[in-house]
């Protein structure tokens, strides 16, 4: 018996949102296309992200290179760390995860294990490949990263980016200047990742290439306060916390407001984003009651995060999956850049009025220094009354020209002053939702798919919001000829006038042509028939109820627009 | 004294436009950031080429992945030839592009010469990068693609694909269906492409990554008039074609109609696309002064087209640059797919009416046949029914199970009979126009870039179309308190609301606010005053004629939106 699963990825074929890569050579795994109405699809699930993060919260997009250079990928410890533990199977030839098997033969935490732990526990254990028994194999640190070089002579070593994230953190500086040097700040990034999985078998969910939308918000250390927080401040939904989970109890139901209050979300802003997941995975359609939050455990979490929040979506096959993660990154990326790039990477934060603090000025002595520093005595001298290295017994530390000297405490005097301190260099923290766009597109397909019965027979619907259905309506005249067609023809120019992805379909029977879209899940038709002619009225066909209302044909444009827009519903025009 | 180039390159990286990539590592030569507003802007420049493509010619657009595996690129010639002829310089060690050096020096066609040629005139000259003699250097193909491999253990080869084209003729087969079997069709790919450019030393206008935006549309090969060609047949622009060139004449100025009919561009499909390219070219802002359209001379164009032209935009520093290329590609790509792949690449097409044709029918005499064949004798014969191999001399010619075998003329009998054949497999060509998206990003700036005077002082002002300006309008409260601000903000939110990018500034003396939106190309700024709070008016001002009117509030949204939309010019208002 065919899974969800199966008939979701049977109809994406058939009907053009999905399919195998490059299929008259045979595809290959952890790559797809999206046909005509899949790219629409996602175009528009992308669209509606950008309205949240783009439009609404003000974080501008930006667009950088897939291909990136060494040091960015040895700051974010992509380069020394981001490896999957694999072994060949020594009868097979076949490269497997080792945690994957580990896990498949029921051992517990298998994902957190050392390479030795895991030699160990698959000893006894079959190829799930061959069947043969494994045997002592050598587990390896496979790093997931596609290389290639850039030039020619491989003059120098190039990554495919294995996510948007570290675009914006290479860029801070800029951003910073582009927004004009306050916290907080924002940059998005929506585009293609890279990881090179070593056997992938799971479709859209585990891919090599795909696409993600990553937001990147630059904070204040202190201030982890969302200056709009009461947007979602009672927006409330399931929670598996951490105490949850040690507890193995069900998920609690809090507000955001609570969450934050009783200390099971870290802070505002991890709350707010939290929030604002959840809105955006039910506004392009994810079942409510298929969408869980689910806390990082501490052994699970990167070490640097303080917090770091799962959303989750079930999939008949697949379970649990995760679709978005969020998270404190703190000052982790912004660190590790500023240390092998040598670049600050801070925000000079002013204090609400200046401070006073004591400082010890150093007055040089000029005529004692001349005769011994001679043509430096100048520079050295102006150096002293700036640097911010304070007098130690044997004298002041300066570093001249890249050379190290020690000015004896005979060649100035010390001063005790109080000046005024106007601000300080800060480090932002992070806080990153990550969004996995074609897992999202794929359990749109997954949770917008149903059958149901019409006219005695079932029928495949696929339930999409409107804001996501590739195709938002489609103009059927009855027959294609008697000028029913050039109605029609005129009444989608109309339609895609009003910005309206309209389809027009003249071929086959009535029927089976509302079967057709009701499959790509088209939320309205209009059929153009001889009465059109007459009383120039026309059909409206709601996809999910299958009801149908009678409308002038001039009021149409204006009326799908506002079904599409959500402004209306079908059940309002009766 | 700074050029164009510089004076646009400064401006877009200060304003947040297009930075160097990777910055603070030193960046790379051949990848640039699009910022905040480069990226909003080329995404605008997308949605126009969408906005024609897609919607108005209704090619759907798809998605395919960037890595592909190595028979498309064999079948697609890329492995085999997509490379440019380098050298190494003996004494300094650096890499140069053989053909480009030989141009410096004035030597003619050097685009087209070959190793042996190039290696002869290069002899005598001066290395550009250290000024030294070059002597007998061996000059070498250097393939363009980025490779990769895919899979651990090296398993797989991958290459960055050099054109988003490939994707579109790879994926024929289901595109055919979706299109239900019907002639013409198209599909669009709006994504990033990869040339490991040996030494790019042009900014954005030669990128080792960067996006096209191609459309294929499939043709029959007998049917090149384009159904809507009545939309561009009255269009007239300049044309420099193969015989304007040869005579070095000026380019000549013609109707689509008149170019199709004297024979200057191929067909309809082609002349459409010119036509349309040049409409695209203009709504995106490109100074119609400034373009030009040139057909590839025979020895340049490649050896499968039949006819080919390039849209040239005219650049302070680097002269006439190729943007777009429309081509008749004929069949070679589908052909060269299905000779790799083994799949058909074709459609049948139905004739008009069926026709009847003689066909010699094979009687197999299964008596004869059964002792010789035993239990392949009924494979065999049914075959033999619905082969279309003709029998000859010494038998009847079958490949069965692989093996080739002879059926003895005694073994059937012939009859010449006449059938109804209702048509025929063809194999479709394709026109296929190419826009380099960051070619067309840095044009428009380029031609949006101006200076005039302001109050007495120079002006910079970006004078983009606001079909592509990143922000759309800009209101400006004259002070941050009073409720000047409240009132702003709430405006804005109203301008977003009708999907207006709008910005809300309060830094600032007002004229220092104007100048900075004039640098970013806003086409409208909104100032809120003290008047505003007594009389519910707001000014609007005109970035290109500095030009303001006084209005009510409450008509601002609409009347912005119009604005932008091109509904209504500012001169209109007053």
């Amino acid at each position: 018996m065919e899974d969800t699963y199966e008939r979701v990825t049977e109809l994406a074929r058939r009907r053009g949102f999905v399919w195998p890569s490059s299929e008259i050579y045979g595809s290959v795994a952890g790559f797809i296309d999206y046909g005509p109405l899949g790219a629409m699809m996602k175009r528009r699930i992308e669209n509606v992200w950008r309205n949240f993060y783009v439009v609404q919260e003000g974080y501008y997009e930006i667009e950088c290179p897939t291909v990136g250079i060494e040091p960015i990928y040895v700051a974010s410890g992509h380069v020394g760390g981001f490896s999957d533990k694999m072994f060949q199977c020594p009868h097979c030839q076949e490269f497997l995860r080792a945690d994957h098997v580990a896990e498949a033969f029921g051992i517990p935490h298998a994902g957190t294990m050392s390479k030795e732990e895991l030699h160990e526990v698959l000893m006894d254990k079959e190829c799930p490949a061959c069947g043969k028994v494994l045997g002592s194999v050598d587990v390896f640190d496979f790093n997931l990263m596609f290389t290639t070089s850039i030039g020619p002579g491989g003059q120098r070593k190039g990554y495919l980016r294995p996510e948007t994230a570290q675009g914006m953190f290479v860029d801070f500086p800029r951003l910073l200047r582009f927004y004009r040097d306050h916290l907080p700040f924002g940059a998005v990034q929506i585009g293609k990742s890279y990881r090179n999985e070593i056997s992938p078998r799971q479709g859209m969910i585990r891919l090599r290439e795909f696409t993600q939308a990553e937001a990147e918000i630059f904070v204040h250390p202190e201030e982890k306060d969302h200056p709009f927080f009461a947007r979602y401040a009672n927006y409330a939904m399931p929670l598996c916390g951490i105490a949850q989970q040690e507890a193995d109890a069900p998920a609690v139901v809090k507000t955001m407001r609570e969450a934050v209050d009783e200390g099971i979300i870290a802070n505002e802003y991890v709350a707010y984003y939290v929030a604002m997941t959840h809105d955006i995975l039910c506004t392009v359609g994810f079942n409510p009651d298929k969408i869980r939050f689910r806390q990082h455990m501490p052994d699970e979490r990167a070490h640097y995060a303080t917090d770091c929040w799962d959303a989750e979506a079930f999939s008949d096959r697949f379970g649990w999956v995760e679709i978005v993660g969020i998270a404190d990154r703190t000052n982790y990326d912004l660190k590790a850049h500023s240390r092998v790039s040598g670049e600050k990477m801070t925000v000079f934060v002013q204090y609400p009025e200046a401070k006073k603090v004591h400082h010890k000025a150093v007055v040089p002595n000029f005529g004692k220094m001349g005769p011994v520093y001679r043509g430096k005595a100048k520079a050295i001298s102006e150096l002293m009354k700036t640097t911010t290295a304070e007098p130690q017994a044997d004298g002041l530390h300066l570093t001249v020209d890249g050379e190290e000297i020690v000015v004896p405490p005979e060649m100035y005097t010390v001063k005790d002053e109080m000046v005024d301190v106007f601000g300080e260099d800060v480090m932002p923290h992070v806080i990153e939702p990550s969004y996995g766009i074609d897992r999202m597109s794929y359990m749109v397909l997954e949770h917008a798919y149903a059958e149901d019965e019409a006219d005695g027979e079932t029928r495949t619907v696929m339930r999409f919001k409107s804001c996501v259905a590739p195709v938002q309506a489609a103009v059927l005249p009855l027959m294609a000829r008697d000028g029913l067609d050039g109605i029609a023809r005129k009444l989608v120019a109309e339609l895609q006038d009003e910005g309206i992805q309209t389809e027009y379909d003249d071929a086959g029977a009535i029927g089976r042509r509302y079967r057709r879209q009701d499959e790509i899940g088209t939320p309205v038709c209009i059929t153009i028939d001889y009465d059109t002619k007459e009383d120039a009225t026309a059909t409206l066909r709601d996809r999910d109820s299958m009801q149908q209302v009678r409308l002038p044909l001039a009021e149409i444009p204006a009326v799908v627009y506002q079904l599409i827009k959500g402004k209306k519903t079908f059940a309002q025009l009766g």
